[in-house]
């Protein structure tokens, strides 16, 4: 897949803000290489089964047969130990806590833009702690991180939780998860955290000398969020015109357009329209002119409407006069979404955008939350379940069966357990698919 | 090679510089795979025959045998115009200017740490225009933009040129560069732009209808800068002591040792450390405290002196009582650099440490010219080249002699040219090699 510049900008304004957030949660970027040789792959028994079908192996390098195959990096654990190993010796040096942006390959067969494909940037963090509360907390700190994420930049109210057994990372203990419902209400998968307890410093033997002079394994986590996540915005808020954008992350935030039809209309309205354009700019609002006149103005509406910009000025011969501007939100389509006669005065005009700004983004995530609690039915029986899953909503619902009954489920309905939401109702439960008392419910959903 | 947390900041440093200067004149950042079809490669044919011995070739994916070998990207000239064959139609699609961060693979076998590895980090712009001048201002531009960043930000004292036809990218009809004189005398290519001509439009068919309905093939560059450069940074303004950075690429442009010997002097100490560390940060300084009992402050100093922090601080029980700070300078050793009584107060201290930084910044670019030019030796004959280059040193004469002559004086003397500079001076020459009149002085260096 090629990122193209406008959606790649998307996946900037998600690192712009991750970045800040690992920083203050006490986190380093750095990089290490992506060739994987092929014996480290295997040092983590349930981690080389759950990748190797799905590894690219460099064979040649340098015009050279190679004595051990190459893994082009699926994820960076086991290259993240052997270094950790190295440099970890004492209680002093934890937690050790990194980050790295990267590309990451996947031999995907079927791949679809962005959600799945061969080749993806993410970011992986990676953490080695001292003992297992504080992997804990880190794991549910960085899930806290992409929740929060999800909400206030995105508008993606996503369901954050524990995944099943079944669903696990391959070396991981414990695999925490914010699930995104996409508008087909298929669920997204839109970032995971692992508690990798001493999973792998027991494979690469990565120890550290605690204070009482005792050598112990560490204990680990990672995280990470995807271009894939580009993908769960653009399923989540488009509609039949195409894309819509939250403000948070639009690359654009205001379009201006200028429209005038005779020659010496021109220069008066693209007098005004750079003042209004510098105005927005100077204020912080990301704002873009189409000036163009290989196009018509009615072609530049549908095109911006298509890329999700949240907010279109235009400005005319008449608004010069009157000295104000016509507003249109991307989010209320036709008359009621637009706005005649807001005055061009700098000191009106950017509160008054800014206030429009807040108010989309606040109800694109309020849309989306609706939507998304309208199509999840609660479940007390299996029968109820295929139901709901048939008419392709979520099903919630106590769970307490087996991996083996998962799997039924899965291969039954095309619906797998999700996440165990973090928010659980109160009170006994019983499981919907044996009878048995259930800790917790599950929600199963068709994902991607 | 593993990028640590503080040679990723410098690297980051880079990167913000970069991005914001390469979006100011007009480049967008996107994204490519990393995955090439071995075709691709063969289509320019002096561009595979630079980069097929330093390939890697991925040959397994998904556990199968691949029908077309994939080339692990050594650079993108060849995807880029596979799919700019796509996307450009009309002049109406020109000029297209993009860019990518990317990681990319070239098989060396000799390797050094940043300057020469397997697999390294770059950002490579790749643009495509309707004329030969257009192209050709672009990759001027894109140098220019080099070289300042070069000077301004990392104070290396580049010497930008044009690359002798021996040296020229596989596949450009010109190349430019920055060439930067380490600690070692020798040569470092920190930075290129290609005028790439018709070569690789001619090779992908990638063709623009112009204003006149004639179909024409596009008129390329590519330009790149990579982790190498971090490698320069350290090799240029290193001493004995370790890394001199820059302040205004240094991660850390203030450390601040907290001095105490009794318990109770303690808290005093931390109170007017952390109010100091409040008023840099407040005032964009960046700024770290490093408090840690497990090491003593002269340990301290000599860790930050081996970093390369600009400025150390250190504040102790009688510099609480007068209100008062320490201040070191990295680049001045010994009791020279330092200052006592410098006024905690902040409207005296921020403006102080400012003024420190910009002095710092822009004596280490002093230090690096007076180096610089007093390691460049003009010669006037083959023997003097000889000389200088067997001292260490640079040599700079006419040159307009063939491809044979130039191999021939690196192989007598591992020199190569790095560059015909673009400042040049005026009135005739005279071949060193040959006597035949000359149009330019060439520079010969041993490099990197």
């Amino acid at each position: 897949m090629v990122i193209r510049p406008y959606g790649y900008a998307i996946w900037e304004a998600i690192q712009d803000y991750l970045n800040v957030k690992f920083k203050e949660t006490g986190h380093s970027n750095m990089y290490f290489p992506q060739f994987i040789p092929y014996s480290f792959i295997e040092k983590e028994a349930s981690h080389v089964e759950g990748f190797s079908p799905e590894l690219a192996l460099v064979t040649i390098g340098g015009g050279k047969e190679l004595e051990e195959k190459l893994v082009v990096r699926p994820t960076s654990e086991t290259i993240v130990n052997h270094m950790f190993t190295k440099w970890i010796q004492s209680y002093r040096d934890l937690p050790l806590m990194i980050n790295q942006w990267a590309n990451v390959t996947r031999w995907e067969m079927r791949t679809k833009p962005f959600i799945r494909t061969l080749e993806f940037l993410w970011q992986e963090g990676h953490t080695a702690h001292a003992t297992l509360e504080e992997a804990e907390k880190e794991a549910m700190q960085m899930i806290d991180v992409y929740t929060k994420f999800a909400y206030e930049q995105a508008a993606i109210p996503v369901i954050p939780g524990r995944k099943s057994r079944v669903e696990t990372f391959a070396g991981a203990n414990r695999t925490y998860t914010i699930e995104a419902m996409m508008g087909d209400r298929k669920a997204l998968q839109a970032g995971t955290s692992h508690n990798l307890g001493q999973n792998f410093s027991r494979a690469f033997g990565t120890q550290f000398m605690d204070e009482n002079s005792q050598i112990e394994h560490v204990w680990q986590t990672s995280w990470a969020i995807s271009t894939r996540f580009v993908g769960g915005i653009i399923m989540t808020h488009g509609d039949d015109a195409g894309l819509m954008l939250p403000p948070n992350i639009a690359p654009i935030q205001v379009v201006i357009v200028p429209i005038w039809k005779k020659g010496d209309e021109k220069s008066a309205v693209m007098e005004a329209v750079s003042s209004v354009q510098n105005t927005l700019k100077e204020a912080g609002i990301r704002v873009k002119v189409d000036d163009s006149e290989l196009r018509t103005p009615g072609w530049k509406f549908n095109f911006y409407e298509m890329k999700g910009v949240p907010i279109r000025l235009e400005i005319g011969p008449r608004d010069v006069t009157n000295k104000s501007v016509v507003i249109s939100r991307r989010d209320i389509p036709g008359k009621q979404g637009k706005e005649f006669g807001v005055s061009m005065d700098p000191s009106i005009l950017v509160d008054h955008i800014k206030g429009r700004l807040v108010e989309i983004q606040a109800s694109l995530l309020q849309k989306a939350i609706a939507f998304r609690d309208s199509n999840i039915v609660d479940v007390s029986s299996y029968g109820e379940l295929k139901e709901a899953i048939a008419e392709g909503k979520w099903a919630r619902g106590p769970w307490s069966a087996s991996d083996a009954d998962e799997l039924k489920v899965k291969e039954e309905t095309s619906a797998t357990i999700r996440c165990f939401p973090f928010e659980q109702p109160e009170g006994a439960k019983k499981c919907f698919m044996t009878g048995n008392p259930a800790e917790e419910v599950a929600i199963f959903a068709k994902s991607y």
